[in-house]
């Protein structure tokens, strides 16, 4: 049975991924896709790499009768997701990859994102998309939210082993190294080739990113007490992938045992033998997540290190992965490509 | 029908990208890889990123029983391919991706390469592996000779306008630009990321890259008269990707109308519209060539520009389309994968 | 003797490298730097790397004494150049880094640039930049229209050769790769990071790029009768660093030895033995030009490569040599830091 | 007066940029250049962007005269060096750049390193080479240990701020992003092109990698008691910078100030305005230090940043440093050179 599939936003990066992955998927087709400012183009106009396929012009959201659709992807701008996906029918089943939905709390929104949020019951109705860790949740609902990419990364790194009971809570560190894909297709001086290329910072310093709302509230509810990370991302010189290290307390070998059980049957997530560090150039263009341990030669410390794409498993994969489950799909269907190296 | 295959020389770059390719078949199963050097070793050793994979161990090409397998994708350097493929038995379709018999001419073969070719007679049975104008031949074949990546560029650039009569054959200018990829998981010091990335340079200039064999081979046999075209490939700092600028006399439109003819009903070529450059960024990872035409300010002259990914079209996804072929398979089989971008 | 410089456009990239360069140079002071819409803001904020040095803050342009300034650099947009410079004072030397003062003929302005040229007298007055050509000249200038960076490079590679009379010229091609610094500190999504890395494409194709008209001017002059080169332009992934590859007719030891006479006494100039191929690698950061030359397997048949760092050799460092002839100050001053590498 | 210099192992990255440096010196001179490889071979030929430099061509070093030579500067690998020095002229001023006489502790630097060390008692007479808090024991020293890259670009990130008593000294964490540069010309897999760029991943994990015995000897006695932080390098997928991301508890504003204290006079260390974040960027190719300070939405936790261009500050920049304290120059002469952006 094929599913019929919109893309709203479907000019950015996450938009483009999420047709590249369709493409390998036999059950879903793609009716219509939209793009407010590149309304009426072809999308081999605005992705040339996609000209083989046989797409939909990009169109005007209004346009797009959805009667005739299954299920809507939402890669929309923070904040013009919520405006739409509130009017769209409410019986549209729909996974959104905007930061609109992530967050339970208002409060907590309203204190990330700066706003008070234009759709308050739709946010309650929202299952959080992190797939395996949501997973019967998620095969039940109508609106899921897919999760910020460095947040994803940072719990597959964290949730085992704070449910484990294996590590301390307080003083937990991410230093995150991040994709520049993960900023979208935006026009900014310090993501251009010349400026980024070469070299690397760290940003949003200071514990200011908002992907921060997303870690208290995973982990705080994890926990059962509030837990707060100290977290630092750093923009790296290369398209996908992020690497997260997170500095923690607490025996490794019983980390490793934590994440082996935690991990054991879930058919995108390869822990490695203990000892060896993951690279994000072992899971570009795929949907896997590669974890790996080691301890310190200081007792008691270890470091816990996850690697994802950005575009993929930290996003547009993820999105798949939980429309899978929407749909009835089995969950692994269009994703299980291999990663592209070199 | 599960087709069993062997891949001699599975731990280099096209042998990894050969894996890669196969895990999206569904009628083909590895059931032997062999690594001279890493016999032993498991490939999620050597190469991480197919780790999710349930492959066979690397071992010693004697070890393989070649009784059970259908197919054999040889990937080996220049030289002991030929020494490897003549003592295997005659019964088994094989799939050569070095350079060893894509020369019918054994004076060119030694001409270019230096040595008496070890397997003459082989020589002479080898179907020249570009799928697009050796179909029928391939169909039947029980050795296929895989082409240059740049050769294969420059083919896909000029062989319908030899065909057709569109162009001169006696100015023919090929620029060629060529990811590191190409050179193999070579240990140099120009192939260095500290001495690679950041820059580019031409390199065996002067006329004395092998792929002329191959291009002089085939050009003279499509025009029935000697053709030497001129050829100078760069060393870009990507990994992936060629891009071949033609320079050739003759109308900019009826080389597009050539064009046209030839590659329309072809899955993997793309002719762009008339004046649009193609890029390598837009081919990456798939099996896609991207053809480009422009006419220029003086009168009569044109280029063509042509783009493929190297280790896909270029070298493995060549090398796969041709064993679908040899094997009754659909021949876009497990090879129809968008390309990644970014 | 300490003479006082202003930079106008010191917030792109041509006007940063000045900076750059000048902080090397023993006798001269920067005294005002202007940029239009970062007016108020301190260099350290607009580019951080020259934190370290004392500088003025950005100023507009109308708010700079010109009474106290010996020399002006002019880094500002095509057409805002001439706009600006035809009202800076009679007596004021001006080194122009746009495209406005480049050609001398009027209608060739207008065919290349699409407006009339606002200060035709000046168009008039001002001497060509290609220091190594155009010395005397120079020397006395008051106002030095710098060469485009691509037709920099390619007058190095073809200069000498049709002076001597040792190539055809009727079919010169120049295939050009180019760093994206050329493009400047341009907001455009095909420059950004993530769509540049990692791949190639030719653009302005079909004989379109404005650096033809600098080619036709300087060429023909050369040769007194019309010259046309077939001349593509490839943007490449990497910062700095262009490379012209010029396909000629003629004896390939003969062009050895011509630009062997041509460019012996050159401190900037270096002829790599024949049959050697530059890199744009070994020039970056510097103003040095490397020229290599090799024949081909076709008798009569040559090709040249020349390489620069286009933001240096290209731009700004050009543009502090012909300043050091204008002032009295040795040519080279400032100039001899050798090469990044790696 | 002119110094004369011989620089052992200018065949490496150290050694090449050590060159680079010492042509921008106007008082030093370069007689004597050894690669045991590559004895006979000149300079241009190893490294070309050197080719414009009138440079002895590379000897043996027993074929060096040292009777005529100021100052040494030994490039040489880790245990060569040793073995090499010891039998170097007791008289001869020298800078070392490797590993070997770092570590005043016999038994530390067996832990470290693996061997005995072959001049135990030059290894006491060496003064640690971190030039800003060395500075005096230089001044008169014979012979100076330059610092590992890492080491130093912790050390600028922390030294202060242990002197001052102002962060807590169990629970440092060093989180390190390193430029492949610092791994030398090294024939690897990981650092080719196709295998680094793109991508990055930890390494040398769990607290085993050799600078840490820099860290514990110099904090500690700084400290006046044992320090041992965590630290875990990640290799980069770019050729110079090392960004040190320190995790610290602390009040950032005390943190602040007793950085700006420190550097108040530091002619190569720059502190940023509180809660900016420096970049590799804007270091590349000079001798500067970025420091940057924020705190965090956790009381109490800061985070300190420092970035380095390995190959000069981290290396070449700092020994050339040294040796002008050592031969009685100004500290800074050849080093003020504005970083190469972009």
């Amino acid at each position: 049975m094929t599913h019929k599939i919109a893309i709203l936003g479907a000019s950015g990066y996450t938009g483009a991924e999420l047709v590249r992955l369709i493409a390998g998927h036999p059950n879903l087709e793609i009716v219509a896709l939209s793009g407010e400012r590149k309304a009426g183009m072809t999308m081999a106009e605005v992705f040339p790499h996609l000209r083989h396929m046989d797409l939909p012009a990009l169109c005007k959201i209004e346009e797009i009768d959805f009667a005739g659709i299954d299920l809507c992807f939402c890669a929309l701008p923070h904040k013009t997701s919520q405006e739409v996906i509130r009017d769209l029918p409410k019986t549209l089943k729909i996974v959104d990859l905007s930061a609109d939905f992530r967050l339970r709390d208002p409060a907590a929104y309203k204190k990330w994102y700066g706003n008070d949020h234009a759709a308050l019951e739709m946010q309650q109705e929202a299952v959080y998309g992190l797939t395996e860790f949501y997973r019967d949740q998620i095969k039940g609902a109508r609106l899921v939210a897919g999760t910020g990419c460095n947040a994803a990364t940072g719990q597959f790194a964290l949730r085992p082993l704070i449910s484990a009971g294996v590590i301390g809570l307080d003083d937990i560190i991410l230093d995150m190294k991040c994709a520049v894909s993960g900023a979208g297709r935006s026009l900014k001086e310090n993501l251009l080739h010349a400026e980024l290329s070469e070299g690397y910072n760290a940003y949003a310093i200071g514990g200011t990113h908002r992907h921060l709302g997303e870690f208290d509230q995973e982990f705080s509810a994890l926990a059962g007490r509030p837990v707060k990370v100290q977290f630092t991302p750093h923009l790296m010189p290369a398209n996908r992938g992020i690497l997260a290290t997170a500095y923690v307390g607490g025996d490794a070998q019983a980390i490793w045992q934590a994440f082996s059980a935690a991990y054991a049957d879930e058919p995108f997530v390869e822990l490695l033998p203990f000892g060896t560090a993951p690279s994000t150039h072992d899971v570009r263009g795929s949907n896997f997540v590669h974890i790996g341990v080691a301890g310190d030669r200081i007792d008691g410390r270890a470091i816990v290190i996850a690697v994802l794409d950005n575009l993929t498993k930290g996003s547009s994969g993820q999105a798949l992965q939980n429309a899978n489950l929407m749909l009835g799909e089995d969950e692994t269907e269009g994703l299980m490509m291999a990663p592209l190296f070199p």
